[in-house]
C-alpha cells in the first residue's frame, strides 16, 4: 500500500469513523465517458491542480456526443466525475496532510458517501468526442458523469472562506 | 402541464433530440438528505438564484450528520443535489428562454443523462442536522447528494466565458 492511500485495504487512521452504508441505492448513474490523465495511481494524483500545468483530456462515449454541440464556445467547464476507487463510509476523516479529524462534508476528500468530484477546468479544444482540458486530479480512466458550462455569474465565489483551513483564512 | 416544464409528459420542443438510455446503471447513489425551499413545483423555481434573496435549508439525514463537523467554519458550500423530476434522455435541447437548439453539455438544464445539480451557496448557520443557506433553485424536498467546502482557490473562475450566452460575452 502506498502511504497516500491507507483506506484501500479497510484500514483507518486514528480519529477516523466509519458508518454502515445503506442496504440499497436511491438512484443510478450512467458513466458517459472517461477522463484521461497522466496519473496511473491515486498516489500520483496532484493534491492541488492549480500548482500543475498538465493537459488532460475528456473522452465522451459516442452515445452521448451529440450533447457537445456549442460546448466549444465555453472557456471553462464544470466537470463531474466518479471517484470509483474511493470507499464511501468514512464520515470522520483525518487526512494525512492536516492530521486532524474533520467531517467528510468539510473536506474535498474523494472518500465520501457519494464520491462525486467537481472541478472547474479550462477547455482548450474539442476534436470529435475528445476534449482537451487543463489539469484534473484523478487517475487515468476515471468515469465521467457530467459536463456543464461554467458561468462566471453562478459558480465563482472569490470571497469564500474555509475557516478550518489555515491557508484560506484572511490575513490579520 | 405548466408551460415551463413541457418535458414531463414526454413531449419535446422543435429541435430537441432524445437518445435511448442505457439498459443498466454503472453506479449507485445514496440520498443523504433533503433540500428545503419555498418552491413547490418546477415552474416556481427561480432561473437565476443570484436575483433572489430567499433563505433555504438543507436537512442531513441523521445517519450522516457526524460528517458536518467543522462545516460551520465554511462561508460557502458546493451543494450537489439530484434533480429527481428531470428526464435524462434529451441530448439536444431548445430551452424556451433561448429558443435555440444546444447540446445538453453546453446547458445548465436539469434535464441531462445524470441529473446532478451543482450550486455554490452561502452558509448562514447550522442547528443540529439543519443548515440554513442562501437561495437554491430546486423544488422543496429535492434529494441531497453531497456537500463540499467551497475553496476560493479551486472553484472560482471569474474570467469564465460561455460564448453562446450573450450575457456572458465581453463587451466590445
Amino acid at each position: 500500500m502506498h502511504d497516500k492511500c491507507p483506506h484501500d485495504d479497510g484500514t483507518m487512521r486514528p480519529g477516523e469513523v466509519a458508518v454502515a452504508l445503506p442496504e440499497r441505492f436511491d438512484a443510478g448513474l450512467y458513466f458517459i465517458g472517461r477522463i484521461r490523465t497522466p496519473w496511473a495511481s491515486r498516489a500520483d494524483c496532484p493534491k492541488n491542480v492549480r500548482e500543475r500545468d498538465v493537459r488532460c483530456a475528456i473522452e465522451i462515449d459516442p452515445h452521448w456526443s451529440a450533447g457537445l454541440k456549442d460546448v466549444e464556445t465555453c472557456s471553462h467547464l464544470l466537470v463531474l466525475y466518479w471517484m470509483h476507487l474511493a470507499r464511501r463510509d468514512l464520515i470522520l476523516q483525518a487526512p494525512r496532510h492536516y492530521g486532524t479529524q474533520r467531517g467528510v462534508f468539510a473536506l474535498r476528500s474523494p472518500v465520501r458517501p457519494n464520491p462525486i468530484a467537481a472541478s472547474v477546468v479550462r477547455l482548450f479544444g474539442i476534436t470529435g468526442n475528445r476534449l482537451e482540458v487543463g489539469t484534473l486530479d484523478c487517475v487515468d480512466g476515471t468515469p465521467l458523469l457530467d459536463l456543464k458550462p461554467s458561468f462566471p455569474t453562478t459558480d465563482p465565489v472569490p470571497e469564500a472562506v474555509v475557516g478550518w483551513h489555515a491557508a484560506s483564512r484572511p490575513a490579520r
